[in-house]
């Protein structure tokens, strides 16, 4: 495989007026905002989260006890990276001033040795690592880390980054294979993210070596053994909470399914892909394309959504993949992101950042309001809300986003990829640069010493154009690479204006090799075709059904369009379909009308012998998936219709 | 309402060989020896019982604590109930020992008040009705009533009456409107019907007025006031288990849903439907025909299986009827008999005996295995193993019937309808005599004074012909009343050889008004044709799918005939249907065969865009519901198909 994929500073790209430029407007002006009032326990009507003042109360600046889940720290961390990327883009010197005050409580609260956590500080550290299956504290610390190095990159201040660095010393002063040291692992992923950007930002491969240790331990010592003293009490017990949970059944190297709580899998995955980009170690990438086939084969929702079940939060079997009960976190669909994103980094095969694309523009953004003040937890496919309402086995499922959550993990997470979103775009070898995401922006990279600006121009997700205008001062012969996406048969390609078919197609991108000149505009034109999809059969809940997509986006159908009763709604296979451009919230979106039939059968009692149904021909509305419940609140939604 | 409608003494019916012959035979050979075994502890492989030691350790005949759930006492009565009926029929002096034995044991476990009850004699009697919500000690006494005059009846034999009678009698001194009584009930019905069987049996109607009272009580007292002092630590607290849940959430007066505990739910109805057969109240009548309109029209299964969730065993919203989830239980459809059998002694409109058919012939008697020696408590309409086995919403989902279970209400139920199905055939008015089921049996009765003696010979549910004889000393005029089943559109009719059609439909029943012979002989004929039934489209989960029926039996496919991935099969509308005698474990059955397809989708990934797909054409193989695992465990099962 090839591991010199370079990513590109995010400094280095600007994301401009579009679908994007616009949710990173929002994030500047209304997400970032909300979230630190509701970390604040200044947004009324929502459950209060505690988290800022339980820094405050670890700074022993405040009286009490911390309150809310033990990983609530997370969401100050996650709060603060997607701050730090929006600073990026969006200077704000008060907003700043809160975090430099943030940090300063965090510092503050930091104990001698370099340990921060909140909760386990009001216990008395020396309590630390007493649940290292449940106590999510090196999860917490993964994400103040990641927060750290953000914000040092965002604006240059190290003081957050120097508070992390002790604290990581701690940590591998702690744990480790050497002897005196806790041979133990977190019971959620995300410390090895994070060691992985420290070493990077800091140049200090060590954290990466620990992050190798805390993944290549898992599966090697049995839980509640060794160092590893759950409190059975706290953890809730049961099949589906045994060691597969915690992807830690079997060693790394062992693994072949996905499996477990879906965040904790795709956070590990992430980290797998780190560690094999750093070694080179051909059995760990055997592992990450069989786990990755097993995702895109056998238990991925079209939506992207992952995690079939909502007991343990997890993944169940192959082909179990029920529309209106599966968990589908806005958590666990951004932990993809992260670990397609680095599987692209390895090998540049299009079905990774085919991946980034359909989480970024459909199971992922679902997460959050076109306001972007209320978030989904779980993103089901199909929502009838007078079941929803009293079904047991839904009541995980909500009919309408909320202002926020008691475990709020999604909104932040949700809000950081929003601020990130620039990450997905490019990367560059030493002679080419990849396009991966058709987004409005601009990059300035370097390809055989010299400096490239590369423009994006495009209404997409809306519209199948995208101009792409180069900069440069000397001619030069580097390689174009632009994704063709899964679900694209037909494209033009046109350079400065005139047909261009000299083109290859390499592993699903359109490969342009050619000298390339100051001034050059490349024009790709994607088809846009409205199609509807299928599954493999043996997926029991979509025989017969098909769900409709155009481009990138999963389109579902609501109530409010199409009236209550859904399920007796039948698409026409023959039937036209129409683009409408209509506004939401702003938002100017491309709705699709629909040639198809409503099948309603009144029976005297529930059965009755099969007739000759009426149909009714009807014409019907979709609108994208991400974008449902916007208008209305606990109504009918549904992705997957009969087919006629 | 027509209330002159008399049961009929079951001693007077005798059940022929046939199909229940059958049923009734494998009782006696097997399902009562098997059980009696089960509940001494005597089966190997099985949950252990305990329920006869526990009234050998209440009668101080042995050492120990009662073991097993609270009400393991109702699993003795069922027992002797079912064992009673038997004996009518199948006279066993060693069985009949047995009981007798049981009865002394019962005898001397009872308190010198009166009082019966294994766990809170355990307990110590002061604790009596200290938890009349989850205690089921009214429960207990109900079962342990009816089995007492069953007993009686079939033998003469009135000890255990007698001991049952000192009982109600203390039941009836504590609980009541007078002042220094107990103002409550039980949380689950059951001693309302067996103190209305008791008052017929003893003649002494204050036994109806206290079954009344604990009917009218309900939800007119708040939850642990008054009398009821719920052990919240016992009681599983959630919205699913609230005080509709105990159906005491409105007066019975104000019921209009089916809602609930879906056992419970079924014996109180029944019991409703006693007081208003004795009392003549409008206002009960407009309950109860409110009640099976939503029953029927919103909230129950094709099989006959009710309660659509596992939490709660209960009922849930109008429409929910996943075919994979819900409950389903084998004593809910017994109970539906048994309100579905007092609903037409009420009004004699065919749709409750067709009800009663319903489940006798499918959601009941899958709870039992051909062999009579495994039992299912949950009856899905579909199974997929492999999901069931990991899914937690799945969790309390059988693949296969088991030899016992740790809470074992269904098994000795489904042997008491069995032994007691004789029953359900027939009724009687001053001038009239109704044929509900068509069962191969013998009865005798009175109208206008005459005796007459009417005979049933049939192949019935496999074979469309119905043989009555009659024979009577002199000519009378009477009506016959022949149920004319929901689901026969044709009939013939010929009475000594000679076509008849002087009949006319009345509420269902199929009248002859004629002045009738010794020796007169009725042939009827009810077309079963093979059918296809749909679903009101308002049930999600039936849209676009049929179900496959034969006269009563709805027929299921199993992956032995078809092979796995049943949702991949597609029923041909106007196929060929063709009828397959076979026999299995002695019992020869008529299955389908019928024409359809095979939709195989097999995908790179799990989603593609739509293509005309090849369809297989297959011949596939349906048997009766109530068969299925008889032949495999742990395979694909389903009920409902696409269609084409």
């Amino acid at each position: 495989m090839n591991c010199n994929i370079n990513e590109i500073n995010p400094k280095k790209i600007k994301i401009l007026e579009g679908f994007w430029g616009n949710r990173n407007q929002l994030l500047a002006d209304v997400v970032i905002p909300y979230q630190w009032d509701t970390l604040n326990n200044r947004t009324e009507g929502v459950p209060l989260s505690h988290a800022v003042e339980n820094f405050r109360i670890a700074a022993k600046e405040l009286d009490g006890e911390p309150e809310g889940t033990i990983f609530q720290d997370s969401d100050v961390a996650k709060w603060i990276e997607a701050a730090a990327y929006s600073l990026m883009y969006h200077p704000n010197s008060e907003l700043e001033n809160s975090i430099d005050e943030l940090v300063r409580l965090i510092g503050k609260s930091q104990q001698p040795n370099g340990y921060v956590n909140t909760f386990f500080a009001a216990k008395g550290i020396e309590q630390r690592w007493s649940d290292l299956e449940m106590g999510h504290e090196m999860y917490c610390a993964g994400h103040l880390i990641e927060a750290s190095v953000a914000y040092y990159q965002a604006t240059g201040k190290r003081k957050f980054m120097d508070i992390m660095i002790h604290y990581a010393n701690l940590i591998a002063e702690e744990f480790g294979p050497e002897e005196g040291k806790l041979h133990s692992y977190d019971g959620h992923p995300e410390i090895e993210l994070a060691l992985y950007r420290l070493a990077e930002a800091t140049e200090d491969t060590r954290y990466m070596d620990l992050a190798d240790y805390f993944m290549n331990i898992r599966g090697s010592i049995k839980r509640n053994q060794g160092e590893i003293t759950a409190k059975e009490e706290m953890t809730p017990r049961s099949r589906w909470f045994e060691s597969d949970y915690f992807l830690a059944d079997k060693p790394i190297r062992e693994m072949t399914e996905v499996t477990g709580h879906a965040v904790r899998a795709m956070y590990l995955y992430a980290g797998i892909a780190d560690q094999y980009r750093r070694t080179g170690e051909q059995r760990l990438w055997k592992v990450l394309t069989s786990l990755w086939d097993n995702l895109e084969q056998k238990r991925l929702y079209i939506t992207g959504g992952i995690g079939s079940q909502s007991h343990g939060e997890r993944f169940t079997v192959d082909y179990d993949l029920p529309p209106d009960r599966g968990y589908t976190e806005t958590c666990a669909s951004i932990g993809l992101v992260f670990w397609a994103w680095r599987m692209s980094l390895i090998d540049p095969e299009s079905r990774y950042a085919d991946m980034v694309e359909k989480e970024i523009y459909n199971g992922a953004l679902s997460g959050i309001s076109l306001d972007g003040k209320t978030y989904f937890y779980v993103n089901p496919l199909e929502i009838n809300p007078r079941i929803v309402a009293f079904r047991q086995d839904m009541e995980h499922v909500l009919t309408h986003r909320a202002g926020w959550f008691d475990c709020a993990c999604c909104p932040t997470n949700i809000a950081r990829l929003i601020g990130s979103i620039g990450k997905y775009i490019y990367s560059s070898t030493d002679n080419s640069v990849f396009v991966h995401q058709y987004i409005s922006s601009e990059v300035e990279l370097c390809i055989k010493d010299e400096t490239i600006t590369l423009q994006q121009e495009t209404h997409y997700p809306w519209n199948e154009e995208i101009k792409i205008s180069l900069r440069m001062k000397h001619r030069k012969r580097f390689g174009l690479m632009l994704r063709k996406p899964v679900w694209c048969d037909a494209w033009t390609l046109e350079i400065n204006g005139i047909a261009y078919d000299s083109w290859c197609l390499e592993k699903g991108y359109i490969h342009i090799d050619r000298i390339w000149s100051d001034g050059d505009i490349v024009r790709l034109k994607l088809e846009m075709a409205v199609k509807l999809f299928q599954a493999d059969s043996r997926v029991q809940d979509y025989c017969g059904k098909v769900a409709l997509m155009r481009g990138p986006l999963v389109y579902c159908m609501e109530e409010i369009d199409n009236g209550p009763q859904l399920q007796e709604l039948i698409i026409d296979s023959q039937g036209n379909f129409e683009l409408k451009e209509e506004t939401l919230q702003s938002m100017s979106s491309v709705n699709i009308l629909l040639d198809g039939y409503r099948e309603t059968i009144r029976t005297d009692n529930l059965y009755q012998p099969m007739e000759r149904n009426e149909k009714t021909k009807v014409r019907m509305k979709a609108i994208p998936y991400f974008q449902w419940g916007n208008r209305v609140k606990d109504q009918e939604m549904r992705i997957w219709f009969r087919i006629a």
